[in-house]
């Protein structure tokens, strides 16, 4: 199995998706060299399990990345720099998130802008800072197309986010959940078309309904295989699926 | 020509398509009884068009509506419902909105959160506030199936808006235009998922490239013609249509 990529960075990695992809990128047989593992509180309660994988892996760097916080965000730039020595970050998952469950009798303005603050302002940030560090990495010696080997942005975006697929029965309306996953997916059109030229591919996952603390129990999909699923996909990733909203079978989901 | 709808409101009605939209409603041989003209200043110097429009026609009542304050917009319920003594309204037409410009390296947190508050936040909280007397509309006599005369939320969106649509090179990024307007379309599709049972009708308008403040002069289609075809297009949906992105000319848009 050739290296998925040299550097991968994973935001919200202290639980759920997160942690599982930073579990399964560090058991590869070609492992990253360099793993950030983020998250808010990495030496909190909340990052106790993110920090005994650590202990087992050198490759797995802990840094602490508030998505919401620019300084946080910036902090977690300088260090990851600091790691890289001069190369570049060829991986960006944007995996933190939230969802937010509201009808229109019961949603407000404050349950609206926190979902847009986390789902879509968080990542858009993200991305923008740690841009110079995707940019040096697509100019990398030998590098051409498009792929997560090269330079990626990875938005982990939802099916309940497609407004394609929204029609009749809406058992849980979740405004806020959908119109934010739905802005986000515009967010990696936008971010597919205008760093093109500069080589970064950039893609919208789905991963199924997994069984984590945001799918719940009732979920039918392991965290294991939609991981498993996904990091299949992402090998797989090129000019042809920048763009693309696919699910962790590498299957198309309308916008 | 049979009349759209007996009461008809209106946001940002002071100017470009809204003002369009209250003129030619108004004009109408068949016009409505009640057309609610509202703009965040009724009375101050943007409002003055709308102010002498609204002289020359009795059924166009001004008034006050901040779509992002929701104490503004509560008051304009009771404003309207005072109005129409005991009927319900018809047809909403979330028309405010704003345009904003970014690309990923000028975007910050707060142009994207000014977006959503407008382009989202504000036609969320306005619908869900007019809800009862869109309801009470529904349940008119003699109404059945879904159509403007019966009960409608309009919501002006558009085609840049499109995250279908959104590829290929990209003149103007404008995240924070793309983004809210995609979450917005998600809105529409959640609103006519969600109260279809009480019959009431949901669908997104894309109103053309037209020329006005927003759109400005190098904008193909004039206001006036945009109306025109927006006008025709309310008068035709239907159960068919709810749900739907059309065109001013009734052409689907994808999502």
């Amino acid at each position: 199995m050739a290296a998925l990529a040299q550097s991968v960075l994973v935001t919200g990695s202290n639980r759920g998706i997160g942690l599982e992809l930073v579990r399964q990128l560090a058991a590869r047989p070609q492992a990253p060299q360099h793993i950030f593992a983020t998250c808010r509180e990495p030496d909190g309660l909340s990052g106790k399990a993110l920090r005994e994988l650590a202990a087992q892996h050198p490759s797995i760097k802990l840094v602490q990345l508030d998505t919401v916080s620019l300084p946080s965000i910036q902090r977690a730039v300088q260090a990851v720099q600091s790691h890289l020595k001069g190369q570049g970050l060829n991986l960006l998952i944007n995996n933190a998130g939230v969802s937010s469950r509201a009808t229109l009798q019961s949603v407000d303005s404050q349950e609206m802008l926190s979902a847009f603050t986390t789902n879509v302002i968080g990542p858009l940030q993200v991305t923008k800072e740690f841009l110079p560090l995707l940019e040096k990495a697509a100019k990398g010696q030998g590098k051409e197309g498009l792929s997560c080997s090269r330079a990626a942005i990875i938005n982990v975006s939802t099916k309940v986010g497609s407004i394609g697929l929204c029609l009749g029965v809406l058992e849980a309306p979740m405004y806020p959940y959908r119109a934010s996953k739905a802005a986000q997916n515009m967010m990696t059109r936008c971010m597919a078309a205008e760093p093109k030229d500069k080589g970064i591919l950039c893609t919208a996952i789905h991963p199924g309904w997994v069984k984590t603390d945001m799918g719940t129990e009732k979920a039918p999909l392991t965290v294991e295989n939609s991981v498993r699923g996904i990091l299949t996909v992402l090998a797989s990733l090129s000019q042809d699926t920048t763009s693309a909203f696919l699910d962790w079978e590498g299957n198309s989901v309308p916008w």
